[in-house]
């Protein structure tokens, strides 16, 4: 636990089991290794449509979406992470990446990030949907109302495209991704062996 | 290295880079964990046809080709396996399957496709093309003529249909995989995993 001797990009999409996975991991993980973690939402929505996906690869394609649905029973056992398919998937994560930008100057994006992941990844409950989100933000002591009229205006918004632009251009093509420098990885799997780099770095 | 308490069945596609990893590893961990494994060759084409793809989504979607060429890099140094890209990417497998269910009769089935995996991955060679398979062969000390009339008779044909189908019914679609009993694992990265839930039986 010593001083942080590296830096790790955690890029993820509110609406991707495996990114809730890596997101109720990494603050320990990270503490361990000694490493500074930047917490990058972003949106693969975009990302997808432009390989042509107009819904989640695991929608698209059953198989791997049955894969992905048995994987995060086992994940959540190794773990200890609560998990359950919500009813709705994948959600629409606009608003909630667009409040954890909003987090992310305030100094309360990490226990927002995690509050709503456990609110659709636990509790199967609907992220795109403002009251929940109003919700999770009461949970954490915060008034929602002006927070919603902040993410309304045209500086979140625009952040928020160029994060997902910025993370396109990274060669980030799925989430959770983690970057170390220029070095990519791919995949909550992939966790340990970025903090690694990142440690040594 | 006591007696092998359980089975794991290893499904790999010959043109697959993640394949050729886990077919270099799967022997020594397998003794280590006490279990053996049944060598499945199959083609991974018809699924991706199935899904809509006509060549290997490392092609399709540039973003993740980039990605895995990089992270085959990392791989082999981390596993201290010689690769390379070989010109020609995805190759088509299908004389390497139909041999390999041969050398699954015969007994030969590991080297063989061990050393075709070397041939294309090391080496940079194109495994369709018939003379580099004669070469694999003779290097094993078999005679290729007879074995390529085996081949291109109809029960190793069917054989290696059946076995495609099988995979797609089983939930497969990548490789390498992993099944123990109808758990499936997907991924050279969870190797593992599925030996050790095989180890436990």
């Amino acid at each position: 636990m010593g001083e942080a001797s590296g830096r790790l990009e955690f890029w993820y999409e509110f609406s991707s089991t495996y990114s809730y996975i890596a997101a109720m991991r990494i603050e320990r993980l990270a503490e361990t290794a000694g490493v500074t973690i930047d917490w990058k939402p972003f949106l693969l929505g975009p990302i997808f449509a432009s390989q042509g996906w107009n819904t989640s690869p695991f929608n698209i394609y059953p198989a791997k979406g049955r894969y992905m649905v048995r994987e995060m029973e086992r994940l959540a056992e190794q773990h200890d992470v609560p998990f359950r398919m919500p009813a709705v998937f994948p959600q629409n994560s606009l608003q909630a990446a667009r409040l954890a930008l909003v987090g992310a100057e305030a100094g309360w994006i990490i226990p927002f990030t995690k509050a709503v992941y456990l609110a659709a990844f636990r509790d199967g409950l609907d992220v795109s949907n403002r009251a929940v989100l109003e919700d999770v933000l009461r949970g954490l002591n915060l008034d929602p109302a002006p927070l919603f009229d902040r993410i309304a205006g045209p500086d979140i918004k625009e952040q928020l495209r160029d994060q997902t632009d910025l993370a396109q251009e990274s060669g980030i093509f799925g989430a959770p991704s983690f970057m170390v420098g220029e070095e990519l990885f791919w995949g909550n799997d992939r966790l340990e062996q970025a903090l690694e780099m990142a440690r040594k770095g």
